[in-house]
């Protein structure tokens, strides 16, 4: 169920990711160019810069406009600068924006917790919905899952797991095209008194609810992809993200040692790389462009701080589409009845 | 400090593992001939079905014996059965024999639950620790590292979580020759404040205790060999573990999809298979031959139910190890005054 919606409009935060404003201008302008301005991108930055950057690419006929913010949001910033010390950061300033419905999503490849404090303070929460949460996208031998929580949120409560099931089941089936997601518990056995006390609780409300529950999957589940939406607190998704995201580097350490040992070896590793770096990439977070803030009155999405054009683009089209598709008219209407 | 031992015997539970008594008996007998007999090897199973097996083998003139016991735990069976319904399984009687004194160490790749119950209940807790440990050994870019606790423990206390860091740093120091081992306890970000409650209070206990703290490390610090011994909680630990070792599998059917495209990669494909073989060796499990049961009155060493001959023949000899070194009173000594 798509909404007609003619004019759509996105925050771009031109100030946020390592390469800003660069990427994060080059890939919003390939986005529009794409779609043949199919929606209207507002550029979030100092004015100056913004100006002279979109002066070196083509833009004539783009639809897009500049938004002036003086501050900017660093890494080094506590997540509560947005909302103290920088209010008038390009974070804020976009975030406001969007609250005011002078847009209708906001997407960022700058600080992720101050992306996420805003989101939850400025926008606002679902109503039903305890905690807001972000995911991460695991690649699978099947295809791809997304596993909630990947660290918003630690010390979860049993509800708070149902509610991530829920939001990632509604987020799956709209936005990749999958019919009825499976849920998976992430526990360490597959009966369901195993755990700890938070996953036997979550065991049984998931079993009761309204959410496609396979039950407990193990760490070892995952790449296998036996479930399309991975459950677990934000202490364990966070641990276990940042883990699998430093498998490549390990694999290309450990490639190295080995080869370099003899020069047949060298020549096979020289083949190999390539093949590996394909492989790899598969496993690389930046790929799918971005992850949603799921539970908040508005469409916000974090992108990873070395976001190429590329992932900007796609975390551009990611928004323009949840936005079409209604993704939190989906989550309220599932909440309905639940509790 | 090594004392000396002129007769070390070894329960070796002939029964267990999915190739026993193959694998088993080959390993040991691999383990008496390499060290001309070091060690006596006490052989715990069906005793006309181990007469057999070594009867195929040449072992004139190997130290070793066989005693008898009539049943065997299999993987089926709950972790209590060698305690209440099997207390005449191959575990349980050479658990027994053990703290009888008749032995200094067992080893088994039987059912890991089972074995550490009994090592817990049988041989009993050292005076100090609340709760007895298995870790899990990671490849590291820098070597090796030894993750505490891998399963055996959920909603751990700090003061678990202490014992572990303790006790990993002890075997680490002795058993790998690292001094004075790096702890780092596994969380969510650098900063103390960081992680959940759990997480928080054993930072504390940590800082002030007798290990070499190196504060907190993230999911992406572990293969990266950032410390020699992690420390979390059983939860955590046991997710972490089986995903690693996902790893490979995964990476073999994605290679495959990858290199089955066209004729060239192909040939690639063939070239990097012996490569990566050799790379993700280093991510199994069964190398290390086996991780030892800490915490408890006794050695006891338990292997991958698919250990091969070379694995059970390294578990022989940690174990070995393990008696000469005195382990457990190094960490009786460590923990006098900690409290």
């Amino acid at each position: 169920m798509e909404t007609e919606r003619s004019h759509i409009r996105i925050v771009v935060d031109a100030m946020g990711g390592d390469y800003a404003p660069h990427n994060v201008v080059a890939g919003a302008i390939e986005a529009l160019r794409e779609t043949h301005n199919r929606f209207e991108i507002l550029f979030v930055g100092a004015e100056q810069i913004l100006q002279n950057e979109l002066q070196r690419a083509k833009v004539n006929g783009l639809s897009y406009r500049i938004i002036d913010a003086a501050q900017v949001i660093d890494m080094n910033d506590p997540a509560t600068a947005a909302l103290k010390q920088k209010k008038d950061s390009s974070i804020s300033v976009g975030m406001t924006l969007h609250k005011e419905n002078k847009a209708d999503a906001f997407v960022s490849a700058g600080h992720s917790g101050a992306v996420l404090s805003t989101s939850t303070l400025i926008l606002g929460r679902i109503e039903g919905i305890g905690r807001p949460t972000i995911g991460a996208f695991f690649p699978t031998e099947q295809g791809i899952c997304l596993l909630l929580d990947a660290g918003a949120n630690v010390d979860c409560k049993p509800h708070h797991l149902y509610e991530f099931a829920l939001m990632g089941s509604i987020y799956t089936q709209e936005m990749f095209h999958i019919e009825n997601p499976t849920v998976g518990l992430l526990n360490i056995g597959e009966e369901s008194s195993k755990g700890n006390e938070a996953a036997k609780d979550t065991y049984k409300l998931l079993e009761r609810g309204k959410v496609n529950f396979i039950g407990n999957i193990e760490g070892r589940d995952i790449l296998k992809g036996k479930a399309h939406v991975v459950v677990c607190d934000g202490f364990v998704g966070n641990i276990l993200l940042k883990f699998a995201e430093s498998v490549p580097s390990f694999l290309k350490v450990r490639t190295k040692h080995y080869v370099s040992k003899n020069l047949p070896r060298k020549l096979i590793g020289l083949l190999m790389q390539k093949t590996m770096r394909s492989v790899l990439k598969s496993m690389d977070y930046e790929e799918y462009g971005g992850v949603p803030v799921l539970g908040v009155n508005g469409v916000s999405i974090i992108g990873h701080g070395k976001s190429t054009p590329k992932a900007i683009k796609n975390m551009i089209l990611k928004a323009e589409e949840m936005v079409r598709k209604n993704i939190n008219q989906h989550i309220q209407e599932a909440l309905v009845g639940t509790r």
